[in-house]
């Protein structure tokens, strides 16, 4: 029989990997729930809901607040695209993967790219970003990453919003594996162009992603000269669409708007500050347990991330066969290196539902199985017992 | 309490507009299933089969056949933005709604864009695009829409492949309306670039959409002098993401990849030649009903899609009283018209599950009820006993 008429049944995985992480049950199911139009008013109804609790998640009174019909990348190239014009200079802090994806992305809309790179596993510095500023002249956008997910690195917002706006730029600001588990602040911080990914801290399967424009990127895209290039991406348009009076744009996921309502709800329900604590307090295990089973951490203490975690594959341990031995075996997946680390660390997710004790132990538990087999030395337990100490202190 | 925490529960309705249709429990289900890694084995070998099975549904061997992580929308964008560099010359069959986007999707890629226009209602005659491309000289790309959603209008694509290749432009086609409920052969026909989109005759809902390219057109794609404007929609990378080797590109939609193979398994079960057999026998119940109400279709006989009927207003019947009733009393929602038609037809779809003899039924009869409410005289029960008698014929 033909492959493709097979009933597909997917095996049930232990996400934690850069994501998706496991989706909650609640938001599986209301995605089963019954196809309506793009633009029945309980579809909108359910879209303008998402905006008023992605302005809480995301620390902003921004209007132009909604979620775009396409993954986390489209969101990056939708934020771009709406303030970049063919010649624009664009500054990108480059600190990982999606630094330079960012830069790639700009560099295809025709903006002037300059990058001001960092070491893979370092923070990007607002001083340098600075200097790289006063060397160019007129810069129109300065862009980085929140938190890289290539590298499990936290950079800070605040203090390149300050450097940027001192030199007449906005920023614009990747924050696709912070946001719902991490403390996001667009207006406090001063970030002017934000996105973000459903599958990470949010719970909300792929295929639909928020972002989020303040008054000076609004300002941008209305003294626009030409049109976006986009016509599917255009904030303009979109707003028109997402928000009253809902004018027809495109053919919205509604399935996917259904999850990501309900995703949001959760996260209302349980709280942004509990959910950053718990968040906290599981990454501090994972690292403690790691560190046990004597393995380095990659990222340095201060610009750890909560919601990823990465280490060190120890020297003997082969990558590729650890991690496939970890899905087969246990049904348990990771995420493998990227870029200059491919090979080199592993990146271990703790996101929303994801982030909960007994995956902790379930991972720690089958890499330590799995490393002995290879002849990796680790006293048994070791790090189950630090994990747990971390746990209750 | 806040509006956002309340539970939502969408309202089941019956969906006879433009698209979405009324998705299958089966493919609902399948949605809910749990959540996997966008490169776990099992998901890209669903790519693989929803690519074999697209060809089918397709009547391509093209091997760029996959789906992008976007609407319909997204795929045109993609199509277009493959094959058109900044300064091209494209010529756009415009006959509706869809033409016209397709042409303000490639002017915003920066293509030399222009129109052979023919009225709504009617279809693209291949003899006045050859005259247009005579009159052009050089022209790269030639776009039309194969089944017009704005106005029910099907048009000849082998025509117009065949005066496209003839002034050596390929020829790039959307076929959001038709793909799965009426014949699509891009090979016989000689179409260069086609996308569609889900939630149509495909019976899928909306958040992932097909793209297939031909020879012609990636022969185009690998002379290009500069990089496609979106790194997200890059069918040479989306290529290498899609099939094997299954490089990382983005974080495709887990769960709609699942819902896309059940949806194409479904056709492939029911077979395209019943599937479009059972789509015309509906088409023609629904024609008959309406015409027996004393309404009149709008399209030309000729040139009427099987997947969605458009039909005048008649004199004296308010469009949105009547779409409201119909929605708030009836759950039953039927398209209103787009552009110069709006207000002026109605757009009624029978796609894929929607296409079934009980919800003609029900459309007339509510119809009915709602028009005599308005004063449409109407005797009562004509256009259910046309819509039977076409049924048995």
């Amino acid at each position: 029989m033909t492959r493709y008429l097979n009933e597909f049944r997917p095996t049930r995985r232990l996400l934690m990997g850069p994501g998706p992480c496991n989706i909650h049950p609640r938001v599986l199911q209301v995605m089963a729930e019954t196809c309506q139009g793009h633009l029945d008013p309980e579809v909108t109804r359910a879209m303008v809901d998402i905006s008023d609790m992605l302005r809480i998640v995301l620390g902003t009174g921004n209007e132009a607040t909604l979620a775009v019909s396409g993954t986390g990348s489209a969101a990056m190239e939708s934020a771009v695209f709406n303030v970049i014009e063919p010649g624009d200079k664009m500054l990108v802090a480059v600190n990982g993967y999606f630094g330079e994806r960012l830069a790639e992305v700009a560099s295809r809309a025709g903006a002037d790219v300059h990058k001001v790179e960092f070491p893979w596993g370092k923070p990007v510095q607002a001083d340098a970003v600075a200097a790289e500023l006063k060397r160019l002249g007129k810069v129109k956008v300065v862009g980085m990453v929140h938190a890289e997910t290539s590298t499990g690195v936290l950079s800070p917002p605040a203090a390149v919003a300050n450097v940027a706006h001192e030199h007449g730029a906005i920023l614009l600001m990747d924050a696709v594996t912070s946001v719902g588990g991490m403390e996001v602040a667009l207006d406090k911080w001063g970030v002017d162009v934000c996105y973000s990914g459903p599958q990470k801290c949010l719970g909300i399967p792929p295929g639909i992603a928020p972002i989020s424009m303040g008054p000076r990127a609004e300002e941008v895209y209305k003294n626009r000269k030409t049109k976006v290039v986009s016509y599917y991406l255009d904030i303009g348009l979109l707003k028109e669409y997402w928000m009253p009076p809902h004018k027809y744009h495109h053919t919205g996921p509604a399935n996917l708007i259904y999850a990501m309502r309900e995703g949001l709800r959760m996260i209302m329900q349980e709280g942004l500050e509990k959910r950053f604590a718990r968040h906290a307090k599981n990454a501090a295990s994972l690292r403690a347990g790691l560190e046990a089973m004597g393995m380095k951490l990659f990222a340095e203490p201060a610009s750890r991330l909560n919601s990823l975690t990465t280490v060190w594959i120890p020297e003997g341990v082969n990558d590729a066969k650890t991690r496939s031995t970890l899905l087969n075996e246990y049904n348990l997946e990771i995420g493998g290196g990227l870029g200059p680390v491919a090979g080199r660390v592993w990146r271990i997710g703790l996101m929303s539902d994801s982030s909960h004790p007994a995956n902790i132990f379930a991972c720690l538990s089958a890499l330590e199985e799995v490393m002995l087999r290879q002849g990796y030395e680790i006293p048994r337990g070791a790090g189950l017992a630090a994990a747990q100490k971390a746990l209750v202190s």
